[in-house]
Order: structure tokens, then sequence, then C-alpha cells
């Protein structure tokens, strides 16, 4: 998507050197537009586990770069040496980020591809390249299409409305940033931004690392798309009042029976969208789907971060990024990352291969193959 | 109730000098506490309008006391010319928060008071200084009394636990900061900790203005009371969690329906609250009952604030207490400052009277001089 009028993705490889990885660090947005570089697998690991790169499709593919940039380190390695150390790569990569199912997947599939690359070096370098690349593609083709059928959803309430502004609250960042271009809950609103449709986005700032004011807020206003920030407690007041026509998430992972884990909080939008009969959507590429598990409250863990997160803040101070303590100093915090949002809640599911009710039957007629399992 | 292990009130009489009023500054809280000398109507005013001093009660007191700091200024003046001033003050402190209404009733009693003072100045001001006392202590009654009635729901929370903390989750500052002491929502608390009754409270930091984490965390941890701080998106997920065994909030304004009208944000956990079965219980001393309207969602007016509020937020960084900005600059902000939680979600509502349920039945059963209005 656009920033400063230019088209950037979340992560490229370096355009005058393949060993190279680029990303855009997001720790310094919206202050700053800072691009960096990543050089080995433990710079990758650091990125992810230090949010320099968040969103599950994002570190899903920087951690699939990850492995590329360890397959480069590990180069002159015999091949039992050089898969020890790739598997150790993955380690490292997966220990980042418990929650985040598309980061195991990647690490995964860059695996799996190297034991079919064979014994020669290059061939396993090369391996981990494409591989790394065919998941960011993928993962762009994923929330187009998600865009695709997703806009439907916005055009059917702008008819209804006579074209006013469709009125989307959404939660965290499911936007571009979180992935590597439109986004998924993103993408049906720049879709229908593209096609004319007149949309407005409640951002809630999702703290406490305020991905949703800090990120979402800026990627729309880099796009020209009208948006409107507000503290995470507002969403319920907006839909007493009829002031949200439809939200939409993203989610970290959700369970083939709809149970949907994503950025703390958007379980209490979900029970005010009930509330209030707004539809809730969840957007998500197919990589999210967990086919294991069946009861996201009982099952999903849910990663607790440092307290610090809670306590202090940061932002911008006559021109200087300051982190402030909101706290007194003694006061302990805790800070659970995500929630579960039960099935019920869930109006529906939109995928790069349609939309579904949220249901072991819904998911299940979208993902046929999975039915046997 | 105690900082730095002595007891305080928010607003007193300054012990050594009856011509001064001192009250805790509560600006600057949680990182400085600061005393502030009152000596004039205006530095009342003053206090209230630039929230050195906030929450109904506490801003309904400090109008006593500035009605008492104008008697001792027209102490030299004529009947007629001092009760002119007196008027004159009445209207200065009435305009500086408009919407507040123990604020008007505290400044219309000390007036009504001074008509039957008679002629004499020492007992004009005698009657500003008995009415500013008097307002202050039934404030405090009226809070002890809160207290004694909610301490029985948690205590017989702490009985089903074996002993085990109760963990109570509250929203925003119902504390004795806002009050002059014990608090609303706070004072069950308080009394609970009295009695060796072990309780933790999770803190919602209650963006924009972060009452939760500065005032009442900070209150909590003077008193000696377990607390944790969280983001307002995380009592949903404690809730589905079994981490919270009650909730209790203050009120703003709670209709004889049985609706409140509170701190933005008390609407998505009460949600939450009934979703998981956890008892939300809203506690309010009889002066913040609306008599008049019925449906709070339709008929309260909810304060909008400005977006400042909502896109920076200050802190300590460095010693200093700085104003950091979170979104991009360019993106607008809304700041809405209330919602309503309809009476269906409320368990009960604590007052000084006693428990009832949240339903005009209820709510008449402990106000039955009300029935015939």
């Amino acid at each position: 998507m656009k920033v400063n009028g230019e088209h950037y993705r979340t992560i490229w490889v370096k355009p005058d050197d393949e060993c190279v990885i680029q990303a855009i660090d997001q720790r310094w947005l919206p202050h700053r537009f800072v691009i960096e570089d990543l050089q080995t697998v433990k710079q990758a690991a650091h990125a992810i586990s230090e949010m320099h790169v968040r969103g599950a499709p994002l570190i899903g593919v920087t951690a699939a770069y990850g492995m590329y940039l360890a397959a480069l380190a590990a180069r002159e390695k015999s091949e039992p040496a050089f898969l020890k150390a790739l598997q150790q790569a993955g380690q490292l990569l997966r220990s980042t980020r418990p929650t985040a199912v598309n980061l195991a997947w990647a690490v995964e599939r860059q695996l799996q591809a190297l034991l079919a690359a064979g014994g020669d070096a290059q061939a396993r370098i090369q391996s981990t390249f494409d591989g790394a690349a065919a998941i960011a593609d993928g993962e762009v083709e994923n929330c187009r299409l998600i865009g695709e059928h997703g806009v439907e959803l916005i055009e059917k309430l702008s008819r209804k409305k006579g074209g006013e502004p469709v009125n989307i609250l959404t939660h965290c960042n499911a936007g571009w940033l979180a992935c590597v271009d439109y986004g998924t809950a993103t993408a049906p609103i720049y879709r229908a931004h593209e096609r004319g449709l007149p949309v407005h986005v409640w951002v809630d700032e999702t703290r406490p690392r305020n991905q949703g004011a800090r990120m979402t807020a800026w990627e729309l206003g880099q796009h020209g798309v009208a948006h409107t920030v507000v503290a995470d407690n507002v969403g319920g007041h907006l839909m007493q009042h009829g002031l949200v026509d439809m939200v939409i998430t993203g989610s970290d992972r959700t369970l083939y029976t709809g149970d949907v884990a994503n950025k703390i909080g958007t379980y209490l939008k979900a029970l005010a969208a009930r509330d209030n009969q707004v539809p809730f959507y969840v957007a998500l590429p197919s990589s999210t789907f967990d086919w294991e598990h069946s009861d996201g409250v009982a099952q999903i863990p849910i990663e607790e971060r440092e307290a610090a997160e809670v306590k202090t803040i940061s932002g911008l101070s006559e021109g200087e990024i300051r982190s402030v303590l909101l706290t007194p100093q003694e006061s302990p915090a805790a800070n659970f990352a995500f929630d579960v949002t039960p099935a019920r809640l869930v109006t529906a599911l939109i995928t790069e291969r349609g939309i579904c009710p949220a249901s072991e039957q819904g998911v299940l007629s979208l993902f046929p193959e999975r039915v046997a399992i």
C-alpha cells in the first residue's frame, strides 16, 4: 500500500543485495518511517520477538526469510550440520511468539522444502529463498482475495445506506503492516476505497501497544481512508448509538470450530456487536486456521507479555520519541496479549476462499480437504 | 485513607489556620503528592475547573469550602453586599463544571443556610464553615455506609472461596480521591481490607484519562491493597478464565430505572460480566440518582471531550511529567467520556441505604419517599 504516495510491502529482499532482507521497523510508527536490514536469523528472531515486525502473516514471512538467512549462514556446513543448524534456527524463530500459528507453519514449510531440496548447498539456499518469496506472495494473494470477498459485505451495507459512508470498527492492526500488503481486516476496506465506496473506520487504539492508534491510523491515513481513532473503551457506546455498521478484525489463530484468538479486547467488541445486532467479521488467510484444537478459551495458550508495556507508553514529545510512566512505579501490571472470541459471537469468517459461518460446518465447507482429518 | 502511612482526606481545613483550605492537587498523581492551599473562592473555582480536584462528591465539597472562603473575604461588607458577593461566588463556582450536579447542590445549600444565619458577620462565616464541614462529613458517612453494605458481598465470596483472595475488577476511579474519604466503588474494598479479608483488585487503566492507572492504582497502593493494573481490553479475558469474582464500579448518574452512566468502557465490562456470570455491582450515594429520566441510552447526554485527550497522554519521563503524542498528527480522534450500562446488565446497586436490584422496583424499595413523585 502507499506511504508518502509510494507503494511498499512490509518486507522485501534488498534490491541490490540478495543476502539482506529489509523490513519496515514498525516500532517507530507513526512518528518515523524506518527501514531495517536483517542479515542473520538472530536479527530476524529479534525483529519478531521485539515486534519490529508483528502480525501473524508478516511474522510467518519474516520467519521464512529468517530460515533463508540461516541457510545463507550455514552454506559451508555438511548436510547433517546444515540441517541441524536450520532446525535450531527454526526452534529459535518458533520460540519468539508462542501464539502465532503462522510462524510455526512457515518454519515447518521451510524445513520440509529443505529435506526435499537434497544435498546441494546452493539448492538448499535457493529452496529457502524461493520458499520465503512464495510464502510472501501467497500472503499478498490471500489478502487480495480476502479483500475481493469482503468488499461485497461493505457494498451491501453501502447500498442499504443509500451511499452514506459505511462505518467499520476495527481493533488492533490487521492491516497491510501486519501482513505483506493489503492486510486482512483492512483488505475489504482498501478494496472498497478503491471502488469508490465511501467508508469510515473507527480505529480502536488497542492498548497496551496501541497498534490501532499507531499502525492502523497511520496506514489508513497514508492511503487516504477516512478514519477516527477512539479509546478501546468507546466501541460499545458507538454501537449503542448506531454509529458502527460492521466490525472487522483480524485473527492470530482461528480454530476450525470458529473460535477466534485475536488481540486482547477483541472479545469485548464482539460482545458489544452481538448486544447491538452489529455484524462481527473476522478476516484471515487459511494459514491462520488451527485444525487441531476445538475449544478456544480452554485450549489456546495466551501469551503474557511484560508489565512495562502496560505501565509505560512511548510517543512523540518535542521531536523525540520518549517513554513515559503511566502508573505508580510500585503498582504491578498484567499484560495478556490476546483473548478468545467464541464462535457464537462471530457473524462470519472472511478467507481467501470465500466467506463462511464461524462453525466447524462452515469452515469445512470452504476447506473440504480437511473433512477427512 | 492512607498516604505514606498517614491518614488523609482529599480536602481539609489547614490545621493551624482556619482561613486556608487544603486539598490534594490530583493533577500530579501518581508521580507527585502535592498539597495545594486554597485561600480564595477564585482559587477554589480554578481547582475545580482545572481538575486539581475531580469526582462529583469532592467537587461539591470544594465548592462548599469555596463559599466559605468567599464569606471570609466579604466579612467586612454590609449584609446586602455580603449576600451579593456570595451569590457571585456561587455563580463562579457553578460555572466551572456545569454538568456536575453535586456542585450546584452544594452552592445552593450554602446560600440557603446563609439566608437563615441572619445579620451577624461571624454567624454567617460560621454558617458556611459548618455547612462545608457537614457536606464533607456527609459524603464521608455515605461512603462509609456504602462500604458497610458492600463488604457483605465480598465476605460472602470470600467464604465461598475458602478465604482465597477475592478478585474485584474496577473501572475508572470511584475511590476516595473522587470523594472525601473511602470512595464509592472502593469503600467495600477498603472495608474488606480493614476486616482482614484478602482482596485483590484488577484496576482498568481507563483510557483516555487513565484515572484507573493513575488514581485508583495509587490510592490502593498507598493504603496497602493488593492490585494489578490492566489495559481496559483485558477484563473479558480475565472473566473467561475465572480470574474475576465481582466487578464494582462507581457511577456519574444512575436512573431510577437502574440504567447506569459511568466512565466510557463500563458497558463493555458489564457485557463481559454477564457473559461469564460474574456479578456486576455499581456503588453510588443517593445524590447520584436521576429521578427524572427512565432510558439511559436514549436520554442521558454523553459529554464529548477534546481529541487531544485521546491523541496524547502524559506520564513521567526522566523526572519530568511530559505529554507524548500517540497517534499520527493528522489522524482525527473522538472522545466520548461516558457510556450507559443498561439496567439488565447490572446485578445490583450499592448505596448508603443498602443494596438493591438495578430496577425501578428495586430502587424505589430503598427510596420509598420517591414512590409518590
